[in-house]
């Protein structure tokens, strides 16, 4: 099985380059309604899993404990961009639990977002962990560990009880069985497991149906979604993929994006989950797929797919605002 | 023709996402020495080709007016990073032709370096063209057009003469048609004319050897490939990989990158060029590729091999400095 060629990149009247992808849509029941490509193949879901990986945050009462609502379950769920206000959430929520970001395991870096960072370089002399766009996962961690009573520290390692109940969470929901031998380490040093795309939609259907699942983690798991549509921001941040897909239709568009060209998203009204991967990890590519695949579950030329499909097929202009090419997505999408 | 999986990424154990290529070696008299993929697929070669760009500097004999040495020639042929010693050469080689930056019309950005964009945010308001990656290459077009007592304004557009000049001179040595057919616009609003990959590397390959060329011409396109190999920081900048690569071995590797995954380089003492293109325009893994096929023409086991050869796989690490995972190069490139 081949991947095909899902985005390609023009200029002029040429394609200069070419991106292959894999990718699923599935239902509650795990039936497949669409896919191309290997999608039974492992991938890292990295950041695309990260609503998974809150389920302990909110299932151990934790949450509730510290009256968390929206904003801060979306920040748990989030790759943010390290704007200003992701900052003061991560500080806000370690302090409900009586820590600080000396408490954080995930490292620091400066933002990637090229205005942020801009915006840091003149405000600040170093990135903290705070800044680490891993950190409101990290301060969600750190809280379940603090209300559970279990160590702070090590919380990242392998061995440690709260990754084994994010392991036992994520079999559970993808199905796969997860162990040292398909666990990497992430950016922000917890273990990461590779597993089929189909069963990582499949999880995102669970979660997002409730289908096969407890009644808690149903709850867990819409709560959680539901945060991260009502506070698209907190989830990414101004100008990138995740927020403004949330933003195009409020309530009806769960997305998550992961490093190396993952993409996953939820469609409640549907109860459908898609998961994409671009074969070489770019993310621009990823971001064309997921709108695309996205687009085919709304009204045929309705103002949502007609947002959707332009986010998909996008200009690109250079520094002197000269059209030069397009990215835009292939047939292999819409088969 | 299918291009070959070139470039592995790992985490843990798993192959996390793999880029495809294409790539030639070529002698100054266009036999191919080795290839892969679609080594005569079209392609643009965006920046890789600054040094064929800037023939006519040399050629006109406004680099000896100027008084030009090895620094401005090479920011001439140059991608920079728009560091401060990069933004102040490009400034005085426009004040040798009376000119200043509002000559220039490649457009203004930001630094994509981020710790020159640190240093950029804390020092300016905003980039001016000057710290565009393209200035010293527009620098000496400006400086082209005033030597010839040609209109400087416009000399971006595909009609003015130093672009014609340029696009014949692309001809002779690539050996392809070029036109509108072929024709797209660079990000610094220049024409950008696709060539086949093999036809790339044979205008390098003639450029180093002389093989075919006029006098003239051989002397002014060693004259600008000696500038690159004697600055290469005015190449590219710090902790670039033209800059890395061309220090390895001083004056016996000339390298240049180009946006969409393109790398060409040449290597006088061989008489050999190469150009590689990574299908999914990733710029990971064209330096893993170019860093492995220029390895292949160095001594076995020797120094300069080596060090090719552990730039080419790469160890990567995560924010706490752990090390999750490798780009490494695959055997499609040592056939």
């Amino acid at each position: 099985m081949q991947n095909p060629v899902t985005v390609e990149v023009t200029r002029g009247r040429l394609v200069e380059s070419r991106h292959r992808g894999m990718g699923v849509v599935v239902d509650g029941d795990g039936k497949v309604v669409f896919s191309f490509g290997e999608a039974e193949a492992a991938v890292f879901p990295r950041s695309a899993c990260k609503a998974m990986q809150a389920l302990p945050l909110v299932e151990s009462g934790a949450a509730d404990a510290y009256g968390f609502g929206n904003v801060e379950l979306a920040l748990a769920c989030s790759s943010h961009s390290g704007e200003d206000a992701h900052v003061a959430t991560a500080a806000a929520m370690l302090a409900k639990a009586g820590r600080d970001d000396t408490a954080l395991e995930c490292g620091a870096h400066w933002s990637s977002d090229q205005n942020t960072l801009i915006h840091q370089a003149r405000t600040i002399e170093k990135p903290t962990a705070l800044h680490n766009n891993c950190s409101g996962k990290h301060s969600g961690f750190v809280c379940t560990c603090v209300h559970a009573g279990l160590d702070v520290k090590g919380y990242v390692e392998y061995d440690h009880p709260l990754q084994a109940e994010i392991r036992g969470t994520m079999e559970a929901l993808t199905g796969a069985i997860l162990g040292h031998q398909n666990c990497g380490t992430d950016g922000c040093s917890i273990p990461s497991y590779a597993v089929p795309l189909k069963g990582l939609a499949h999880g995102f259907a669970k979660m997002v149906t409730g289908s096969s699942l407890s009644p808690e983690r149903a709850r867990a798991s819409r709560r959680l979604m539901e945060a991260c549509m009502a506070e698209p921001f907190y989830v990414a941040g101004s100008n990138r993929a995740c927020t403004k897909l949330m933003e195009v239709a409020p309530g009806k568009i769960f997305a998550k994006t992961g490093a190396e060209g993952v993409f996953v998203a939820a469609l409640p009204d549907q109860g459908l989950a898609i998961a994409v991967k671009c074969e070489d990890g770019t993310t621009r590519a990823a971001e064309a797929m997921i709108f695309a695949l996205i687009s085919r579950y709304f009204e045929r030329g309705g103002e949502v797919q007609t947002k959707l499909l332009s986010m998909a097929n996008k200009s690109m202009r250079n520094w002197n605002g000269i059209h030069v090419g397009d990215v835009r997505v292939t047939d292999a999408l819409f088969a």
